[in-house]
């Protein structure tokens, strides 16, 4: 239940972030929904087809379709508002970053992939939907420039759910929930402290 | 055997849609043919690939691919010619839409998925390949920029074939049939009339 | 053992090429690793998800995207080295191609696909982690514009593995070899000769 919620506001917040690209790029209100709903579920729906869940959870269900549809037609509606609360979204992506790194990683242990698979799947359910964002908009992904980490937490959060679950016997419910606050928390220290890796030419 | 002849008109009108934005971005022969191809079968393999029928019709089979292939040849040998039959363009492509809305719809009915399912699925089969186009050619998916409505007629026919299949007694071609002349009915009547749908900053 | 080898090589060099390009457009060391081992494993992913193998080999089995992201890292430290390597690498690069062509088609046939599907399968496992690290640097896929041909190579290399490997009695690993050979032949010599496509508009 706690999960569904956190998961319903990881989607509505990746939405958004979408969302926010379409009003920036003029796309009118059906490019904007379509950018927002992408970017909500397109990390999950990634994850579904890597693992062979078809359909993916997101076009079966309507849930979160339907909770990236309204938050998108928020920030179709109030954008300036959402322009100003800038440092407040970051706060919450960083939430739902975590949360799909755990609970993406989760899911490919219930299927019984490998550790590794675990981990890159939660990874990619992590950060699928923002490059997804990025390309459909054609943009050079946010992911890939230099800047404050994002997918190293990720990954890190990714790694100690699937590689707790297989290999100790505390439960995984422990594992997702460390797995997504320690992502949660680096991205969020990263953010404050302006952690960045090297670029190759400096 | 109609389905099959219509679904070979909307392969090839998609092609050759996606032929000509190769043509005008000087691609080769081969990049012409390439892009005319993913056009033509991008939305029918998307929409196998999230069914999880695999291969996808379109890779099993060469007929589409042939069409298609044959479509763009057409386009790279006779471009000045398409170029002026932009208009009847248009029309051949709001067949295609609709008819792709509708058998993407039924096919995924078929499967035994939710009717939201089958309704995203018959959305993504119209528009799947239109966006694999835009995006492989570096250019913002057209879907998305302000434009007469094509989305909203592809996602009414397959809304219709999705519940009328599953709702209601009356057999599934019926709704094939009525889904895919009101999406073609509705863009049209959206292009004759200049619907449109509004931005964020008007 | 000798295909392992071959296939690291092949994962490696275009893990180089994807790096190289992260170099050139000021990725940080993450975003020179995501491109490199997007690049390198892409076209197997693609391959997999296509065929209904899940989760796909380089997903479930860490060896590929390891190798890809030493190929990437060594790419970010000594690029210097490798722009003046340009010339090895094209060489380095059609061996990687012929063999990716060969062995895509190679496990279509064992999973028992149509011969059409088994050289489609091919072509986009030879060409899918070029235009993955193409569309994610928000470029033009190389594949698409007037150069030196690549894909043609790759398609003939395919068909004749698939084609032999079922219409021959001819043992598969026969083909494999030959088909891989000839895409990367016919590949080299079109570089030495500077082999090209006609445009539409000359």
């Amino acid at each position: 239940m706690l999960l569904d919620i956190l998961n319903f506001a990881g989607v509505a917040v990746f939405a958004a972030s979408g969302a926010m690209v379409g009003v920036r790029k003029d796309f009118d209100m059906w490019g904007i929904v379509t950018v927002g709903v992408l970017t909500g579920v397109g990390g999950g729906v990634l994850r579904d087809v890597l693992l062979g869940i078809n359909p993916p959870t997101s076009v079966e269900d309507y849930g979160n379709a339907l909770t990236a549809t309204i938050a998108s037609l928020l920030v179709f509606a109030f954008h300036p508002a959402f322009t100003k609360l800038r440092k407040s979204i970051l706060v919450l992506d960083a939430f739902g970053m975590g949360l799909f790194a755990a609970t993406g990683a989760s899911i490919a242990v219930d299927v019984g992939v490998s550790s590794f698979a675990a981990t890159a799947v939660g990874l990619m359910t992590a950060i699928g939907g923002g490059v997804l964002r990025d390309v459909i908009s054609n943009e050079i992904p946010l992911l890939l420039q230099p800047a404050d980490l994002y997918a190293i937490p990720a990954l890190i959060g990714a790694t100690v759910v699937a590689v707790g679950s297989y290999h100790t016997p505390v439960p995984q419910w422990v594992w997702l929930t460390v797995g997504s606050i320690l992502a949660t928390g680096l991205r969020l220290l990263g953010l404050k402290f302006g952690w960045r890796l090297p670029t190759a030419r400096n």
